[in-house]
């Protein structure tokens, strides 16, 4: 099922990569909306008691990748996901006690391309968009290009 | 002395930004090459037992705000550092033990022309570049975009 399909996800972060423990970094719900990850700002603020830069790179980074994850789950395949490149706009100070990041959901076409390529040359690349929502616009843009390595 | 702002910078982001201690992001050294931050790998490892992207990229963005620090001390001004937008290329995988990246050295007629914004605008923008060496090219090469508004 969608929930032990996002525990596992929790487990693989908390387990693989430690320092998504030490943020506190977390699987919250997916929706059609998209994959949403959250990250306390408690461990996670700077000088300006906002968040930290480095953090919420790190949180957008991982909601990319636990969509991949979740992706290929959907799509019965296995593989080692790797992060490319990202670019990042700060837009707004972050400072709720719980910033929610959601990536937006891939499209019917991307996917059957993805998985075209992955069966077929063994390897696809993913964009992926991430926003950490704001008042009137997000306070957070990300976008990172992903590949997946079919194993 | 250059030695007691690199014990100054160690002690600001230490204190103001637990996330930097909890990585283990250390001030190394800051010659006309630039300023250099490191990172263990050990506690900063992803599902690879390599650097996890997060924290490479928590350790440029450190590196160029670092850089944005000792300009202000240097130039005998005050002000707040904000990161506003940055990119970031994951090359190749980093597995070395202790992770250094570097920033670019400032030139002359940047620093002149950022100076001259942060005495007649009250801020001024820095467009740092820092990179985690490789073996043939750099592992990691990232752009960060600065705001310093002064005080």
């Amino acid at each position: 099922t969608e929930n032990t399909l996002l525990a596992e996800l929790q487990q693989v972060l908390e387990r693989e990569i430690p320092m998504c423990a030490q943020m506190g970094i977390r699987v919250h719900q997916h929706t059609e909306d998209g994959l949403e990850m959250r990250l306390p700002l408690d461990v996670n603020r700077n000088h300006q008691q906002t968040a930290f830069s480095g953090s919420l790179n790190a949180l957008c980074t991982i909601t990319g990748w636990g969509t991949a994850f979740l992706l290929l789950k959907e799509l019965d395949r296995s593989g080692n996901i790797v992060i490319r490149r990202s670019s990042i706009k700060y837009q707004q100070p972050v400072d709720s006690s719980e910033i929610t990041a959601r990536c937006h959901p891939i499209g019917e076409s991307d996917r059957d391309y993805f998985l075209e390529m992955l069966d077929e040359k063994g390897q696809a690349k993913l964009d992926l968009a991430v926003e950490i929502p704001g008042d009137d616009k997000p306070d957070v843009v990300f976008g990172g290009s992903y590949v997946v390595f079919g194993g």
